[in-house]
């Protein structure tokens, strides 16, 4: 059964009614699993701007959404502080490594489906966070939710406009086709840890 | 002969007259390859972060300098742009790597060593951008040098705090006794090829 999220283009399936149960169950791993999503989604665009440095244009959109990134690290950090929950490593759910997986390893490809990974992590993480900002019952963690949301769904557009700067668009949208369905059977069973991406 | 920077405790020896001469003789590959330290230098913090995600302190401290030179690599970045230089690739000079081969592979160590390294370089920063700025004609280049010489002090001033954070003083002491004088030693004979670290 489907959370009943709006519908985004990216993505192939919504999630579950089963994950927002799982999440408002487990707020306190959420949370913490958050917060590594912040921080890896940086690490990630940083490291799409060591792999291409004279790409201009993607340069330029990746240091924005880094930063972003960054910021929102911060902020969950702070919730999290403020919750009295400490920091610690999280064992990651088989999502980012199962879509990582698919990234062909030779130029020009390679380019063209980091972006569209990244941009269907994005496209999935504006929906659960607009899930939790949708269910939460506490009213100042839903504002928080919302707000990133509207970033999150910002970012997956950034991720699509560099995919069609670089590559044409008809190969954009073949490979998303592609690419889409895996994103969801990825998260068609729930992973039994309570994670944003399970 | 030195180039009378102002004293920096980290630093054994102060740079050399020659060094600004041949900065100012390529402005434009110093302007670029500042772009590439400040991409750098975002990175070394960010993989800090993600190698001690439980240590709170250093997470937060290299929050705030991750998102501070990302700000720098888009100012740098503008420059390049109004100037009509294009972003590249460049050769690194041995400095990056040479200071990295000090880092003890080993915990404690490592962690240790990877905060004074980090120190190290950012001290040599403050004392390069400043020497830029006290020398470069461009009165709105060096207004802007001027604006990151501070940054990069505060950026050595927290890799400091953190060492002393984790480690008894007499320790960081002794041990960035060691790493100061391999600085000083990695630089004392100019690099061919013009940079911010040469
Ligand atoms: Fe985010
Ligand atoms: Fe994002
Ligand atoms: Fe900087
Ligand atoms: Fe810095």
């Amino acid at each position: 059964m489907s959370a009943a999220a709006p519908t985004i283009k990216f993505l192939q399936q919504p999630t579950s009614q089963a994950w927002v149960e799982q999440a408002l169950a487990n707020l306190d791993t959420i949370l913490l699993d958050h917060s590594h999503c912040e921080r890896k989604a940086a690490g990630v665009a940083l490291n799409l701007m060591f792999r291409y440095p004279s790409s201009a244009e993607l340069v330029k959109a990746l240091t924005a959404i880094a930063k972003e990134e960054l910021e929102h690290f911060e902020q969950v950090n702070h919730i999290l502080e403020q919750r009295g929950i400490p920091l610690k490593a999280l064992p990651a759910p088989p999502y980012g490594a199962g879509l990582r997986s698919q990234i062909r390893p030779q130029e020009p490809h390679r380019m063209l489906d980091s972006l569209l990974v990244s941009g269907l992590i994005e496209a999935r993480s504006h929906e659960r966070l607009g899930l939790l900002a949708a269910h939460l019952d506490d009213a100042q963690l839903a504002k928080f939710y919302r707000g990133l949301m509207a970033s999150e769904a910002r970012h997956y557009g950034a991720y699509w406009i560099l995919a069609t700067t670089y590559y044409p668009k008809d190969e954009v949208n073949a490979r998303l086709a592609e690419l889409a369905p895996i994103e969801s059977e990825l998260l068609s069973s729930l992973h039994p840890e309570p994670r944003i991406h399970s």
